[in-house]
């Protein structure tokens, strides 16, 4: 049984919503991800929002561009957290994805992420299964120091290379 | 029976998409006019996007604002030609509903008219009803001539208004 | 006799155009495409426009880019439904052109389809032509029945490939 | 001890940020509400965050307007989940405020919701909640059918309204 | 005979356009000003367009909002220089105006002026008339002079009035 | 003695403005061409501007990219009509050029043309030369049907491949 | 003799620009205040930018809005630093100014802040003096200080608020 | 001891920072430079700030993409000037960099140059402490020289290109 599941409108979107199931197996959070447009198979889209609960997702990651209507039509059957991430396309820049996933009416918020960013994804997710999973939440904390660590070695390794470049 | 379905996503969108209505009765075409929230009353929604074929309905036109799925998705379940009209609210002007409405992938078009002009989409419905039915046609023709008219006198009056005001 | 007008600002539009000319051919829909740019050929336009209803077509597709004017154009000079196709030149992503087409006056309606987009012109074509041509408006239906199994196909594939990779 | 954190930039802010309070009171979910801004409070802000978790917090709503950087700052010094409420200034329309607060890097989500949408941040912090707490998420679902029924009410109230003065 | 038309769009884009014709009575130019719709009156526009420069007319100044397509399409037929007056509407600001009116194809340009700029489009037609009519270059000329004095005196005005309030 | 000055920011904006100066040659048009940064040659400019006139030249082609300045401070001190070409740089597609150069305040236009279409501000220079010049108006005229046989043969060929390819 | 100088577009940036005069007298740094228009006193604007710095001004502080052309020309003119205010005009919302004043080529900088915060202005030009004046940088640090309290204060009063209406 | 600190969100910032470090070496004036990432080292970044003028820095010039929140965090945790650069990335051509780093609260500006120019940055630090050193100050003038002098043979040299080609 996982607990999140990564839709997306398209195969096409699997480069960019393929971070997302990198980075959940990286804090080993189980997870399906599935091809589900809300526009090719709307009927299927339903059938998968109004049975996520019951099928045990907590979290459910979608990810969609241009008139990107996935992730808030699955809020809207759901009551699950969704998380959007906006896809960009080959126009506006993933603009359009952006608005069509953020701007959700009362009632029904998506939970959106940076465009093209489904790591991001993984990890708010990771977060909010942390809330009641301390295992998970310990793990978003060594990443969040993995990064702080990563970042510092790139900064001193540029620091290095600079000042042989310089001889500072 | 109606032959035109005016659908849209709160009643608060009634005072743009009166304009709809106003214009198919001009044109003396048969409508229903009803609130079907994409995100609000997205099983209700499905059932009528099913269902508006054999309702008897040929054309549809949605009105939505901000993250504006509703035509999107009927279109995505019915094989009827679905008319947006983006509606504006409270910020961005209604850019986010119409690239909500207007970006669809292929496979599903939504024919898109102006923000907030829902007049447009009924005249759009009644070209599209025209080419089998030559008495809308007719009235479209009509129409336009009547815009031609309008347009000619407002243009006159402001001609002979600016006369008496420069004495020219 | 053709059913369907796809007109073009430029023969450097063809590329994108042509997708529109492959989907009517799919829904073997009798169409015609021309060069008929509103700028380099006005009169030309003005010709078409006004005769398109009596040579027997039903609806036009025209698809233009920047300051696109065709669409708006030929819909003041027909009764006909028109639909526009946005086309994205060097700069701005399209988005000259989808405002020009898109953002018409009261009366004078364009049915505008996503930037790029010119299959979706066809497919809304289509469906505006099966309003009154069953074999057509069932053509529609098992093109979108066929969208719905490519998806689930692609979906299925996607599935299997990971877990060969991942061997879940 | 609260469940969720409603934190803003400036007391300017609450007119916006008390629909997340009063959202959550009706879900009966303990919050705080403060004023912390990432500009004028910056050392408060990460003793703020830093003890959040500690202090008992599960989900965190930050509020911002223009260079909105109290969600994204609280998000790098925290585990927690933070809900980002991008808030419209005089100028743009909220643009730099969604922008601002959407756009995180690789490694920091903020789950981002509509412009000036502060009651879906507080029902995205009871979607959360509701993984872990059932009575959380029946009242989610309750919601999600009230606002189906009020929608029904309203469009046929809308109707009747229309039927009354059409003569339907 | 006039040296000048004025077109715009429809009767409600006067309180702009008027600007203009205030402008070139200024620098005493004979105009004349009409409405032209492009979209309601397009055999009007075309033969206006191809007649202008039979007319006499020397410059075309064509103000029109939204899906503007008045200026453009009159550089089409016409050889005479065209000036476009992008207007605001409801929504967008005047953008889409705008990009409708600047963003013309190679062949045809639009000598645009900014967004609800009317007496910016006749000063413009003013320096143009005044390559080959001294008096009008120098009434131009003057008009600059004017400027540069009226700004002089407002900053000087505002200096003293700040001087009295803090006493300087 | 020229009647054309084209001057540009930069020499990197050479591949763009350099069309205008084809576009002159193909009109028999006397230009000169300089760079004359705004910014990195301001008195130069100031010079150059105030002289113009007496340098006997008629119109100014003035090409800039982001900040673009140099158009609008060159009107600013001469009489003579200036015509604006806002080049794309590497961000933003030109958006930030084509506002710094039409948004001018009222008393000094500056003659817009489309982002990077520098054989535009060529052509409008010949129409406006054309008002006193009968010889360049008719060149520009033979243009126009130049333009207008180039674009039906285009489209005569286009048709022709097409038939070649679908045997129609 | 004045540090820093307050210039402007023109005597309706006032409003605007007086809170940059307000907030200097807070921090008892001398200030000229003067209309300088890029385009209505270009030769005025060139003496002033060139004489500045003999004048004994350090800062220079440039409102300006559309195409905002003051702050960058002046930068082009004088090595002192100029800090640049986009002010918001009828249309845009300023983003027509923040592009013109922001956008700057490599070699002029300017200094820009937020559109219509002209208070900012002041406050950067504090700092800038502040680097070899103690005196100033301590009343900076002061008013952070303050802008903190204030900030607590104000989060303090919506608490007490909230408290004695929910009885908390 | 370095006057000026160049800081970065990442690494991935140096090809765009060199250039602040290149143009501050051109200056003679010492710098350090370093990644200081406001969302993966943001106690770091705390301490950084704070304690930024006791180590003797003058000026902080800070490049960030995305959500860029560095040069606003560190501009309140510190009285020093803080210029921002803001770094274009993937999608949005730096629209977000630019409007997260510039529209910043009253009390606390950051002076923002052009999108990816961080040698504007250099420029204006040089600007800056040049204020009190009339050293870097004459480098300013000098460097202005040089921008002039080179904009003027990179002129000349296109005019002599031209005459070789054109014979004039």
């Amino acid at each position: 049984m996982s607990d999140v599941a990564i839709i997306m409108g398209s195969d096409s979107d699997w480069p960019i919503m393929e971070e997302a199931a990198k980075t959940l197996e990286k804090f080993s959070i189980k997870y399906s991800a599935e091809v589900l447009s809300a526009h090719r198979m709307p009927t299927e889209m339903v059938e998968f929002a109004q049975g996520a609960q019951s099928a045990g997702y907590k979290v459910i990651i979608a990810g969609a561009g241009g008139a990107a209507h996935l992730p808030g039509m699955v809020a809207s059957l759901t009551t699950l957290p969704v998380i959007g991430v906006p896809i960009s396309l080959k126009n506006l820049d993933g603009m359009d994805s952006l608005l069509s996933i953020v701007q959700m009416p009362t009632g029904i918020p998506v939970a959106t992420v940076a465009i093209d960013n489904a790591a991001n994804a993984a990890i708010l997710a990771a977060r909010i299964l942390g809330i009641s999973d301390a295992s998970i939440s310990q793990k978003v904390a060594s990443e969040l120091k993995a990064l702080n660590e990563v970042a510092k070695e790139k900064g001193a390794s540029l620091q290095s290379r600079r000042n042989q470049k310089t001889g500072f």
